[in-house]
């Protein structure tokens, strides 16, 4: 049976630098916990089967959809539903919590790119 | 399709006061994002279909095991796993966002009693 244990988010965040790669910290059921670190603009995606939670630790960033923009800060999220084309945009680095079914990359049905990782395990 | 809207945890923790008893504020697939204030002891229960995420917002709590227990403070969480006997206990309130899946009832698989509620939307 799986133990659980406490996760300190922060300690978490401390262990690794690189952006645009989410990191596993827990599972639940099929679903991964994961952070990640974005700074910049991302590319337009979206992902046909999964609904993806975006919350945000520390800093801020924009969701951009293809008719609005949303600006999310520190103790604010979004679900972005499946099939909706989003991009996120950073000024500053910016930590978040996503919360997805596990195994989904981050580019989504967009076409592999620069910016295209799969999920890993924080270590 | 469902529009994706900005959720600030802040205000929706703002608008209830009453305590054990989880408002659904988003969903993603069949999960549900939700809040609940905690104050005092829970009961020993478990749920035997469901892993279940503690995410403490603001204060802090235990989380009683069998065989121990684990001090949650802000910014660190916990996934319990389905079947894992727990009881949450917190000496002052406490706020915490839970992840798990929709329909849940927060006394599990334990008789019901004083404190269960089934999830709320929160309105």
């Amino acid at each position: 049976m799986a133990r659980s244990e406490r996760v300190n988010l922060a300690e978490k965040l401390a262990r690794f630098s690189d952006r645009w790669s989410p990191k596993v910290v827990e599972t639940l059921d099929g679903y991964g916990i994961k952070l990640v670190k974005v700074q910049g603009e991302f590319v337009w995606h979206s992902h046909s089967e999964e609904d993806e939670l975006f919350l945000v630790l520390d800093g801020g960033f924009r969701m951009d959809f293809r008719d609005r923009q949303v600006d999310l800060a520190a103790g604010e999220m979004i679900v972005v539903p499946r099939g909706v084309e989003h991009k996120p945009f950073a000024a500053e680095e910016c930590s978040v919590l996503l919360f997805e079914r596990r195994g989904v990359v981050n580019t989504g049905d967009a076409e592999a790119g620069a910016l295209t990782r799969p999920e890993r395990q924080l270590v």
